[in-house]
């Protein structure tokens, strides 16, 4: 009693996870946000935190399920060992971990090396492959922004290389934990967005975050921006600083996916840059579980 | 019973106290660390520390004491307005802040502003105009290694410009509460020299502080480092961009001024960037009160 080409495809990251029963052509019948990201799964508990999320669409008849995210970390459900770039749709579903061979299906994460320094990826090659088939393109730039943002450079359909920027997480120190926490209000009000471009073009002057960081400080004690507006200049900063290292092709868009609070951002930043921003949401996450799914050895 | 010429030098910053007796040539006749930094001292409670820490000195008849330090902020004993740059020992001296007028002053921070940010040094322009006495030069280059690093340019015996640079903070921050703090073992060890410039290169590559702190954890996790080794790695992570923002003139060797520690790293980084680097320890801070208590109007 199997639903021919139906799927429970599963985005299980490190402090959420959340499921969708897919039809055969991709569409999602069902969606469900369990929390129980793998910090709150105890070893041994991820089949059953499974069963619960999903469980129910395997019995009534759904094939094939199949999971990206931490759960393929050495701290998630089982090690899925990452795939080397360049990798697209068939690499990386030659490379599926079997939790049930032919049943239950974990996405590897992605690895690439630039200049004797490896860098890694779990989940978001998911997203990026999803969003090319979305947007009907094999050749971009992409960023998802978060804690962690990845960019990544895709070439005829395939992730040839990225790089983590440690941005949202610099961010979160410098709010709450450095000395600029005193200087700021304790919770962030609404973005000042002509603020928060004053920030970026900061950064992309030059000086370095070390030293434009202390201006949060400065600006503050010499009055020149209101207390209220500080942390959108220090989300400008980080993001701008993030956004120089960074080699853009010309003409070509950077397509960012994410929430849209920070796209938004990020599109402003990219402005700043001269280079124009596509948005896209967790949709991409699904498209790509279920192109992975269609090209695995089942 | 004045004895003249007598001067009692206060360095009174952030986390510590230290005080020196220094005699008519400077030279310096009784040394003190009572700790007491201006954050363990209670508002209206620092007359009675600074009494503790040299008022037998004053008594026995020196005439004038001095202060440097984080005492002259809003936070210390008396504000003492910034002095803006250019200035030098005139200009510092002409704007202490009087605790008692001729007998106890307190050394203005300096103030400089660069592309609409403001930036300020409260300690470090005494200790660098004692650099500049002590090593008989008027026009150099100073570093001033630390939690807030300085970098000042000075020019016929004035500081002309500066700027700060959070180095040690960011080093704590991603030591000790980053994701990098899991993969960091509990205590940093010995520094590892070949390491800590293999983070300084890094670093001058361009890439940035919130990309290459990440390397720090997928070295580990590729057993490209070990584990012991990821501090000193980090540690030339931060300092490497700090001096990748750096215009040093040609030829021109950067006075290092701080602990023997710290500075080796700096020496370290500056070689790899083909700069020659001196270094001087406290010494400087002394000579700097002493020339400024010379050239004040008491």
């Amino acid at each position: 009693m199997t639903v021919k080409g139906r799927l429970a495809a599963l985005d299980w990251g490190t402090s959420s996870l959340r499921a969708a029963l897919l039809d055969a052509n991709g569409a999602v019948l069902d969606e469900r946000s369990p929390g129980r990201g793998i910090l709150s799964v105890a070893p041994g508990e991820f089949p059953t935190v499974f069963d619960a999320a999903c469980g129910d669409w395997l019995r009534a008849g759904t094939p094939h399920a199949i999971v990206s995210g931490m759960a393929g970390s050495r701290q998630g459900w089982m090690e899925a060992p990452y795939c080397t770039c360049p990798a697209g749709f068939a690499e990386i579903a030659a490379h599926l971990a079997w939790i049930e061979r032919g049943r239950i299906g974990i996405v590897p994460g992605l690895s690439c090396e630039a200049g004797g320094v490896p860098d890694v990826m779990r989940g978001e090659e998911t997203q990026i492959l999803g969003a090319l088939d979305l947007l009907g393109t094999d050749d971009a730039v992409f960023v998802l922004p978060g804690t962690h943002s990845k960019w990544a450079r895709v070439t005829r359909g395939r992730i040839e290389t990225f790089s983590t920027f440690m941005t949202g997480e610099f961010y979160a120190l410098l709010r709450k934990q450095s000395i600029l926490a005193r200087t700021l209000p304790e919770a962030d009000g609404d973005l000042d967005e002509q603020v928060f471009r004053r920030g970026v073009d900061q950064s992309l002057r030059g000086a370095g975050l070390l030293h434009n960081a202390f201006g949060v400080r400065t600006l503050s004690l010499f009055d020149r921006l209101e207390a209220d507006a500080l942390s959108s200049y220090l989300s400008g900063l980080v993001i701008g600083e993030e956004l120089r290292a960074q080699e853009l092709p010309a003409k070509m868009p950077v397509i960012v996916i994410g929430a849209p609070a920070l796209t938004r951002r990020y599109e402003i930043a990219l402005q700043a840059l001269g280079a124009s921003a596509q948005s896209l949401g967790s949709e991409a996450t699904w498209r790509g579980l279920w192109r992975i799914a269609q090209a695995a050895p089942w």
